[in-house]
């Protein structure tokens, strides 16, 4: 992290915010491996209910990481895929997930220490 | 982000939660060019209050960012620093940020198509 541009803070914030949440890290995973319907969405990121999967979809299309594709077929068939924005979030985000992992329990440990006040 | 660990969703958004706020990163940013007392850290940051200061250390100590070391002088000297795990989120974190950074315009240009309705 040398010289990182901490000088706006609100970008960082602002991200993390939309893409942080559990649900938005499962579509970005699950579209990383291809364009998908809704149904397909739903299938595999699992335990997502429709309506949270609605929501995040939409949220996801208005910061501009998602592109909804609508076909005029009857039914209508509508598909989801990143976009290069989209894409380029995988990398970074995907480092810091692996940390997350990685690391999380010497966190809830630390914490633990904290509060036991033991050293 | 090939096979990404995401079948625990809980500890990215724990992890984000402790340190994706503005203050968290501004420490971490200070602290990792070398070890500084309060004041030296309140004046490195500038525009943050002594008690938001303090208490974005205290959390950092708790989950095991950072550590506080006290040498009993007089008046006593108090210093703060990096542990192995506040460095090894360094590089992560510090890539989120620069792709934030990025990247922010075109998510807000993203977010103001959708309101407008524009494609």
């Amino acid at each position: 992290m040398e010289s990182p541009p901490f000088d706006q803070p609100c970008p960082i914030r602002d991200v993390l915010d939309r893409i942080g949440d559990q649900w938005s890290l499962l579509v970005l995973d699950a579209l990383a491996r291809g364009t998908l319907r809704f149904n397909e969405l739903l299938r595999a990121i699992g335990d997502v209910s429709k309506q949270m999967l609605s929501k995040t979809l939409k949220r996801l299309e208005q910061d501009g990481f998602v592109a909804r594709r609508v076909y005029p077929e009857v039914p209508p068939r509508v598909e989801y895929a990143l976009t290069d924005l989209g894409r380029s979030i995988l990398e970074p985000m995907g480092q810091l997930v692996a940390w997350a992992e990685a690391n999380h329990r010497a966190i809830v440990e630390a914490r633990r220490r904290a509060a036991g006040g033991v050293a």
